[in-house]
């Protein structure tokens, strides 16, 4: 190729690009993460310089991670990318990304990357985004290391970009082989339809942006065309629980006299469990659901008062904000997971898009029936990382739950909880019945199961709600 | 008072925070922001607890500030207060809020909170919160020394309690007497009519959280009276700067060769200075402001260039979203204040109140007014952490203007560019330069200059520009 030819095909390549971002921007169909990753001196920080001069960089971000700090480490591993995920119609530029620990010069030494669970965990997040229309474009720099060691050489002699090279650099141009047969064994396995590695030479410097810059421009016909047909990548349907009975709890009444003693009980034992030492390497997410009136609120603050008002966050779940609606649907979920040590409480939570969402087709069924995978993915990772998750569904009649509408209509202290929406919300009765049961069949396991308790009877839910909570930690912390 | 007049008034106590927090959230009027100090054992988490029983706690967040950690020393004092604002019809109850400083064992002993500068800028913060419908509500639960041993004694011969009692509350309650004494010195600095401190008698709990109930109430109240009849306290007149003529330098034009010889030198001299050691304890905040089609986006393009594509954000700033009007009108600029070591530029910024606001009669006279104090507190905020703040007006000629965008509409490349918007702020071409001369005059200062730069020939823009940084920066860094 002359270089003129080559002149011509990349200004054709700007034109296009600058063409596809503004459409994005305007069509608010989804977001665009280049992921940039490669071997030292093979032009990354150029090559995303150059882009950004092409593009409007008013709508790009441009993040790199290093090891995490004590306020990463102290949330999942994926918490950090998850905060920087792109809007409808932006772009997110990531060095190495979520593939960090790849990449380093110390995992071609160890393999640790090649963790099964690390590589799923990642494949799931990108088929995710990729459902919720964000493209992952991923390309890796290469050269070879004849011309590495004469660039890095290069760039040390300057004052001006000696800064660059830093002593990871070094090592791996030092054992480049080692690093290069690593970075082949990792793309393979990381390598999937939704989102595949792109390898690129890094020898020249029009050519590699213009390899760069064709992969980003795919990236965002994608996210178009998506849109456009709703066609998306076939994702697993997940097996309906582990047929085991749900732990569901024979109804009670109890007297005023029991509940109080019970109640003040279990929530000694609660408090006492939440300050016990083992508990600051591990948090708490309960997530309660249940229709209206089943009596959520109440179950939560017999809960939150046994904890020291500052552990503590309760996170009232409605319909999605505008802003909350330009990200994947768990990003305002993964906003609020807590660090380890304390306890946030859903008054209900991300299985609002296999209840309310469904029973009132506010959701595609496509999008939906694909929540429950993505649902059971963030427990586990929650899980893994030492959260202990636990999921309530309180279950009330039709003719209770009728019932409390018509006291609350009553009672000046409630009246505030009474909306329009929930009597309209009663006549879908049995559709949430059927929707909750297939939610729990779907997402009970046994690192957040789902307990579901009979709420008729107000005081023998609080008292259960608390005592399943407090088996849990107990048996959680040993 | 009886016990039972005293039950009577808590209930009416109840009904009526109830409603005033219902109407709050249906109006959306303002926040409350309530601050609860005091003496160890006087009652504070109690007090909270039993608020959080009356109230909707899924409007309420309850937040306790620590020393701050590396991540929150890494930015300015006020940064991590501004975090936890309360939305539009939100509640904040906040452990000491931003007194931690000052009601500690060790202030008492060395007064470091009775510094000038520490009060003035709370207060500066609580009167703009005032102004912008946010009550604060301050109270400080107070028992006397042998009450408090007794407490302490109590609370700490219970292995439920035990925890509670910290090393800090024992050493207060150690030196009750100048703990008390310092306590009132503070109350007095900090006391204003935007935001008194109110002081409870923690003896009895009833009396306690009947204390702190009405003066939540009248919080509520003071929102709602504010936002329906639109009184604000008033609110300081900025001096028109320092009087010292606007360091505007003449416009000349350069060739293409001088442009280019210039901007690779610039560019290495700012690639240098933000690269070195001193630079990692500072940080850089530029703000671009200019009418349409100054220049903007070409200026900042050729100051990034420079940087290390890790290091910098360009924020663009448009018409605030619906989640960033729910907030005192800082609080969008205030979450994106860089961090020490990295640079934020801004692509127009907070002086779009004073600028597009004002003219095209967006804000009312009354609030775009105070916005001058208000941003001079908070450019000198960010200057005294360390923050160097630089503000560029790029001013363009009527003629010049009309000629870009007509020259845009053709460029492919550019197109992308004009909105009818634009077109219609031509139209008010003088309005702004009225408004733009009066915000220079009004917020030109030693620690947040403005740069005046004739912006009709683009590349002596750019150049000038990059110029004006370089010199500010190494004039900062020495």
């Amino acid at each position: 190729m002359s270089k003129s030819h080559l002149e011509r095909r990349i200004h054709k390549l700007r034109d296009e690009l600058l063409d596809a971002q503004f459409d994005l921007r305007k069509s608010k169909a989804g977001g665009v993460i280049l992921i940039v990753a490669g071997v030292p001196a093979a032009g990354r920080t150029e090559t995303i310089r150059e882009l950004l001069q092409w593009l409007d960089q008013k709508y790009i971000s441009v993040r790199a991670f290093e090891l995490p700090d004590r306020h990463e480490r102290r949330r999942p591993p994926m918490w950090r990318y998850w905060q920087c995920l792109p809007a409808r119609g932006r772009i997110t530029v990531l060095f190495n990304g979520w593939y960090s620990d790849f990449f380093s010069a110390a995992s071609a030494a160890t393999k640790a990357h090649l963790r099964k669970r690390s590589v799923a965990r990642i494949e799931r997040l990108e088929r995710m985004l990729c459902a919720d229309h964000v493209a992952v474009v991923k390309v890796y720099l290469h050269v070879d290391s004849k011309l590495q060691r004469k660039r890095l050489k290069r760039l040390q002699a300057d004052k001006l970009t000696r800064w660059r090279v830093t002593s990871e650099d070094r090592l791996m141009a030092k054992c480049h082989r080692a690093v290069d047969r690593a970075a082949t064994v990792c793309m393979k396995a990381t390598s999937h339809k939704a989102a595949p590695w792109l390898l690129v030479d890094g020898t020249t410097e029009e050519r590699r942006v213009l390899a760069v810059g064709n992969a980003l421009l795919n990236g965002f016909r994608r996210v178009q065309e998506q849109s456009r047909e709703g066609e998306t990548y076939p994702w697993p349907e997940p097996s309906p629980g582990d047929g085991a009975p749900l732990p569901s709890r024979p109804t009670r009444t109890l007297s005023d006299e029991e509940y109080e003693k019970e109640l003040r009980e279990q929530q000694a034992r609660f408090a006492l469990a939440t300050r016990r030492s083992r508990f600051r390497k591990r948090a708490l997410v309960l997530a309660f659901e249940g229709m209206d009136a089943a009596g959520k609120g109440g179950a939560i603050h017999r809960l939150t008062h046994a904890l020291d008002v500052r552990q503590f966050q309760v996170i009232p779940v409605s319909a999605p904000s505008p802003e909350e609606l330009a990200y994947p649907y768990l990003w305002r979920f993964w906003k609020h997971v807590p660090e380890h040590g304390a306890v946030t409480v859903f008054d209900r939570s991300w299985y609002g898009r296999v209840l309310v969402e469904r029973v009132r087709a506010f959701t595609p069924e496509v999008d939906w029936r694909r929540a429950y995978a993505e649902i059971n993915e963030f427990e586990l990772e929650l899980a893994e990382h030492g959260i202990i998750v636990q999921k309530f569904w309180l279950s009330v009649s039709k003719q209770e739950q009728l019932d409390r509408f018509k006291k609350r209509d009553e009672n000046p202290l409630k009246r505030f909880k009474v909306d329009p929406e929930d009597w309209k919300n009663h006549r879908f009765y049995d559709a949430y019945q059927l929707a909750a049961r297939e939610m729990i069949e779907r997402t009970h396991s046994p690192h957040a199961p789902w307990v579901v308790v009979e709420a008729d009877d107000k005081q023998y839910a609080r008292v259960t709600v608390l005592k399943a909570v407090c088996d849990r930690i107990e048996r959680e912390l040993g």
